[in-house]
C-alpha cells in the first residue's frame, strides 16, 4: 500500500526506537515503570482543514492537536504513527507536509516510527505515544470542589482567525496577524502539562471550546451521584486586545467560552498550590490564569465583575447535536 | 469531535489498562521488560472494502489486518485505537461493524482503548499495539542464505474470492463458499507468529502477494552489498483444489504468487529447525508448507516441479508503480 512514499518523505533516523519504519510494525523499547499515554486523532481535509491551507502548517498542526492530547495527560512524547490518505503523490505538497510535520516532530523530541499511505481523500490519522510516571497523569476526573479553576495562554482567538479566513468578520491585515497563528500554528502546552504532574487534579485540553471542555472534567469527576459544578469569572479569561476591538460583546463571549481550537489547557489545582502552579507555568514559559473555582454545587455558571450570572450551564449536554 | 458515537459503540469495559476511553489519552501499563510492537493500517471504502460489504466483516478485517502485522512480528496484542470517519450516524452499521470488530478484538485478547470519530467519507484508522519479549520480534531482515522459507495457509484464495465478487470470474456458489472467507474474513496468523519466536529468523505477513511480500525479506536481509535469493518451488506452495479446477494456469499462478490480500504470514527459518516449525503450527492450530529456501545468489526464482524456472524476479523493483 505503501507505494514508497513512505521511504522518501517519512522516513528518517529513529534513534529513540528499536526499529523504526519498514517493517511489519516498530520495535519500542517503554522506559522502566512508566506508563503509556496513547491517543489517536483524525483530521479530513474540508473539514479540520482546508485545501487552501499550507501544507506545511497542516503538517504542524496535525501533529500539534495529537501532541496537545499527551501535553493534557502530562506526558512526555515519545513515539508517533501516520496514516495518511492522498489523492495523488504532489512532491510539493508532501515536501512541505513531512518539513511541517518533523519540525514540530523535533521541537518536542517525538519519532515517528510507522503508518500507512494509500490513495484516496486527504486524510491524517497520527496516533502519539507518551510516557508518564504510574499515578501522576492528569486526568479528567480528578477534580475536586474548592479547586482553582486555569487555563494557559489566550482564549478565543482560533475562532476570531477562522472567522476572519472565512470573511464572516473583517480585521485589519496587522491585527489578523496575532490571531491567525492560534489557527493554524497552535503550540501544544507539553512542558506545562509535565510541569503540573503532581501539582493539578484535573485536566484537558481545549479543543471544544471552553465550557464544553470544563463540562468533560465535571462530568468525569462525579463521584458516585454527586455531582459538582463550576464558577467562572468572565472577566478572568485571558484574551488578546483584538478580541475586545472587534467584536460585539456577545460574539466574543462565544469566541471566548466556547470558539473551540485553542489547544490551551484547563486545569483543576488545589488553592494551596497556587505558587506550585505559577512556578511550573513560568518554567514551561507558558502564562496561565487563575478563571474560577470548582464548587460542590452542581452546574457551570459565569458571572460578570459584579458577581451577576452571565451564562448558566448544564453539564451532561451532548455538545455535538447537530 | 466525537458526537457520542463513542460512548455508544466504542465504549466497554478495559480491564486491562489503566485508563480507556474517555480521557485525553488511554493510560496503559506495559509489562516490564517488553517491547512494544506498534503499527497503523488505514481502509478506505471503495478502495480496501465496498459499499456493499458486510458492516460486521468490514470490522473483522479492519482489526484483523492490523492483528495480522502483529503476528508477522511475533507479537501478542494488547491495545488498539480506532479512528473513524462517517457520512452519517447509522445505527444498524454501527451497531453490527462494532459486533465484528470487538468479536475479532476478543478472540486475541486486545482491548479497544482510543480512537477518534468524524463525519466524512468512510474511513477507518487503526492502531495496534502488542508486546515482545526483546530481541525475539520476527523481524524482516533477519533471513540467511540456507534458510527454508514457509508460508501459513493458503494462498491465493483471497484474489479468487475477488475476482469473483467483481464478476470477472464464475464460481459455484458451493465452490465460492470456499474461497470467500480468505477474503471477508481473514484470520490472523497470531498464536503461529508468537509460536515462531526464537524459531523463525524473520517473517512477513502476505498482504501484496507472495512475491512482493517475500521480496521486502531480501531487501531487509541483505547485508551491505551483499543480496540474497529465493528459490521457490511452485507445486509445493500450498492452494485450495478450487485454484486449479477453475483457474487457467498462468491466472492460478497469478494469483498465488501476487495476488496478495491472503494475510497469511511467509516466514523464514533454519533447516535444523524444520521439526520446531512444525511443532509451532501445530500448538498454533494452523498448517504451514516449506515452499522454498533462501540462497546467496541474489533474485527470486520460481521453478516448476521439473527444475526448469518459472519466473525470475529481481527484487528491488517498485511493486506499486502504476
Amino acid at each position: 500500500m505503501e507505494f514508497d512514499l513512505i521511504a522518501k518523505y517519512f522516513t528518517r533516523a529513529t534513534p529513540d526506537a528499536v526499529l523504526g519504519v519498514g517493517d511489519d510494525c516498530a520495535l519500542l523499547a517503554p522506559s522502566p515503570g512508566m506508563q503509556l499515554a496513547v491517543s489517536s486523532d483524525m483530521l479530513l481535509e474540508g473539514r479540520h482543514f482546508s485545501p487552501q491551507d499550507s501544507p506545511a502548517g497542516i503538517g504542524h498542526k496535525s501533529l500539534a492537536v495529537n501532541l496537545s492530547d499527551l501535553a493534557a495527560m502530562g506526558a512526555a512524547p515519545r513515539w508517533a504513527t501516520l496514516s495518511i490518505a492522498l489523492p495523488e503523490v504532489d512532491d510539493a505538497w508532501l515536501t512541505a507536509f513531512s518539513r511541517g510535520f518533523f519540525r514540530m516532530a523535533d521541537l518536542h523530541g517525538i519519532e515517528l516510527v510507522g503508518g500507512d499511505t494509500t490513495r484516496g481523500a486527504l486524510t491524517l490519522s497520527i496516533t502519539v505515544i507518551g510516557e508518564v510516571p504510574p499515578g501522576q497523569a492528569l486526568r479528567r476526573d480528578g477534580a475536586q470542589a474548592g479547586d482553582d479553576i486555569w487555563v494557559s495562554g489566550v482564549l478565543g482567538s482560533a475562532a476570531m482567525a477562522l472567522a476572519y479566513r472565512q470573511g464572516r468578520l473583517f480585521m485589519e491585515q496587522i491585527d489578523a496577524a496575532k490571531v491567525l497563528p492560534a489557527l493554524y500554528l497552535p503550540m501544544p502546552r507539553v512542558e506545562l502539562g509535565i510541569a503540573l504532574r503532581g501539582i493539578a487534579h484535573s485536566a484537558i485540553d481545549i479543543s471544544d471550546g471552553l465550557l464544553g471542555d470544563l463540562g468533560h472534567i465535571l462530568e468525569r469527576s462525579q463521584v458516585g451521584a454527586k455531582s459538582i459544578g463550576a464558577r467562572l469569572e468572565f472577566s478572568a479569561l485571558p484574551t488578546l486586545p483584538v478580541v475586545q476591538s472587534y467584536l460585539h460583546e456577545a460574539v466574543a463571549r462565544d469566541c471566548v467560552l466556547a470558539g473551540g481550537d485553542d489547544y490551551e489547557l484547563c486545569f483543576t489545582a488545589p488553592q494551596a498550590k497556587r505558587d506550585l502552579v505559577l512556578t511550573a507555568a513560568n518554567d514551561a514559559g507558558v502564562s496561565v490564569s487563575r478563571i474560577g473555582h470548582i464548587s460542590a454545587k452542581p452546574g457551570l455558571t459565569v458571572t460578570d465583575a459584579d458577581g451577576q450570572s452571565l451564562i448558566i450551564e448544564h453539564t451532561g449536554y451532548d455538545h455535538f447535536a447537530a
